[in-house]
């Protein structure tokens, strides 16, 4: 198995992207490659001054351009052909490699991947899916990459959430919802109340009807149906506000009466305060997109995963392993199977 | 002034709007009236028994129908004529009242509003705007009334945001911005790429451009122009952030281990923990939306305002006060003005 690592993508960049990878190779084997891609005098240097020692055989490939987290997709298709995220996916279009992972600029990964790789026959628009990390841990799809979609979008998207939660998860019936605005299916927008009916029918999806937003809370499924405007939204308040939480809870502890701080302070009763930061703290990185470790684009033909611009070396390996899981389900097979089957009876 | 009050909308009930009412009846005038409706013998027997004495008049007006928050908005259009949600804007459609207020089913008063009250002239559809507790306390419309808003109508929703902002915080160019997936405008769904078009060409408006998800904690508006899908999305995904935590809190205080239990009761420590979740709960009760007494169904002819289904008395009190300081600052005739000035404006 052969995985490629963007090495240049994310806020941080190569070191965090290298160190995860040497994480990540404690779990290949010895057989398997990892291949790494950017700046070749950078990432060697960067391996031979810390002297890593990789569980698994290494390729570096050069890629001289740089894409940064900012960068439109319109410009880089055209001005970045030698960037780490076009050559990474040249690697997985030309068969050697079973997959591409990067925590870089999601648009441009997204851009490169359609132009590159396409789309899977038979599927019309491809979706973000993101894990939505409380309760049963949910896929969130597509949180971006679709924002017009259309109900066949929508009901593809459905099935896309089926067969990746099956894989990773070992759910043989993951329960889907469409995240609308009510229970009842006359309540949602009309794209919305026809996809209802889409995935409704289809009897190989465990569909259980329509959730609100505040069923992200109730563990009622598995997979999370939306459009990539409402998914996006979705996803940035939640990330907003776990930020606003982390701020504010410092600062409501800031302006504490002098005397109630001098009588905590003097008393072992102190150990009370680090116990409580310590319960939120723990309670907040809980919902913390940072420790998923990446984000399957799915309905490109290819396995590519994308990281959060943050991650650090753990959630680069969690993404990288969460890539090689999919690479040994033989996702994209499976997916191929499953999008061309209901394609080919749409004809019939 | 005339105020009417729901007295059957709501969880609770009638003992908590009519507390509510009696709160607010402290900030009226004594010519001012405040009309309760609902089942009359219900209501005096509550006034009488709890001995309670009003600040201004009062008359209560019979309504035999209950409205459930659960009934439907078709069913309660048959059946629930008699209802005091039908009455009470009965009165402000007949100018027997200056506006309408009800902590009760909102897609109910929404319904019966369109129907005997109308929508303003020259405004295609109307929202519901809810303060988003956070901040600089934006306005957010539409959270739920048009769920398959055109261009148009987050256009004028901009306006209607405008306008209440203005009067009701006294702030003379509101910020508005779009809710969308970025910030250039050609990332936006089509619909939204096009309101944004309408907005910014209208220089009445301060827009300052697309917002995202996480711009919600960052203080960057006064308005928040969303359609009535993604509005109640964000909201009802809000809610349930908050009620999850505070679930959570306690949770997770529960599973320490009793050592630390007891070296903590048995020290004047004791102290640090009451503070720390009183800490938290402050934190989270500012952003509960308990607290804001009120959602101004925008865009009907008429004052119409929708309280929390959850509304304690003070939530009530707030709400009704809204109501009041609306009605002083001629918010209808003024929303009169500006949208049927564009509308001429328009076919010229």
């Amino acid at each position: 198995m052969k995985i490629v690592l963007d090495a240049m993508g994310g806020d941080t960049g190569l070191s965090v992207n290298l160190e995860g990878a040497l994480l990540a190779s404690k779990y290949f084997s010895k057989s398997d490659t990892i291949i790494i891609v950017g700046i070749k005098s950078e990432i060697e240097k960067y391996i031979n001054s810390k002297k890593i020692s990789f569980n698994c055989n290494i390729e570096i490939v050069d890629a001289v351009d740089n894409v940064g987290m900012e960068d439109s997709p319109t410009k880089a298709l055209q001005e970045k052909q030698e960037s780490s995220i076009a050559k990474g996916l040249d690697l997985v279009k030309n068969k050697k490699a079973d997959a591409f992972f990067s925590p870089g600029n999601t648009g441009v990964i997204l851009a490169f991947s359609l132009l590159k790789l396409g789309r899977l026959r038979g599927l019309d628009r491809p979706a973000i899916g993101i894990i939505f990390p409380i309760g049963k841990h949910p896929i969130m799809l597509d949180v971006g990459a679709t924002p017009d979609a259309k109900p066949k979008n929508l009901y593809q998207f459905a099935l896309l959430g089926t067969e990746y939660i099956k894989i990773m998860r070992n759910i043989e019936k993951p329960k889907v919802g469409l995240l609308s605005i009510g229970e009842e299916n006359s309540k949602g927008s009309v794209v919305y109340q026809k996809a209802f009916e889409l995935i409704k029918n289809d009897k190989e999806i465990n569909f259980i009807g329509n959730i609100e937003g505040d069923d992200f809370f109730k563990n009622k499924v598995d997979v999370i149906v939306t459009d990539g405007f409402t998914g996006n939204i979705v996803l940035k308040f939640g990330e907003g506000m776990v930020h606003w939480l982390k701020e504010n809870i410092i600062i409501s502890v800031k302006p504490l009466p002098l005397a109630i701080i001098g009588i905590i302070l003097s008393i072992p009763g102190i150990l009370g305060i680090p116990f409580f930061l310590a319960s939120m703290k723990k309670l907040l990185k809980k919902i913390s997109y940072d420790e998923i470790g990446g984000a399957p684009l799915l309905g490109v033909d290819g396995l590519v995963f994308v990281g959060h611009g943050k991650s650090n070396p753990k959630a680069i390996k969690s993404g990288m392993l969460n890539a090689k899981n999919l690479v040994e389900h033989n996702f994209i097979g499976d997916l191929k199977n499953i999008i061309e089957k209901r394609s080919d009876s749409e004809t019939d």
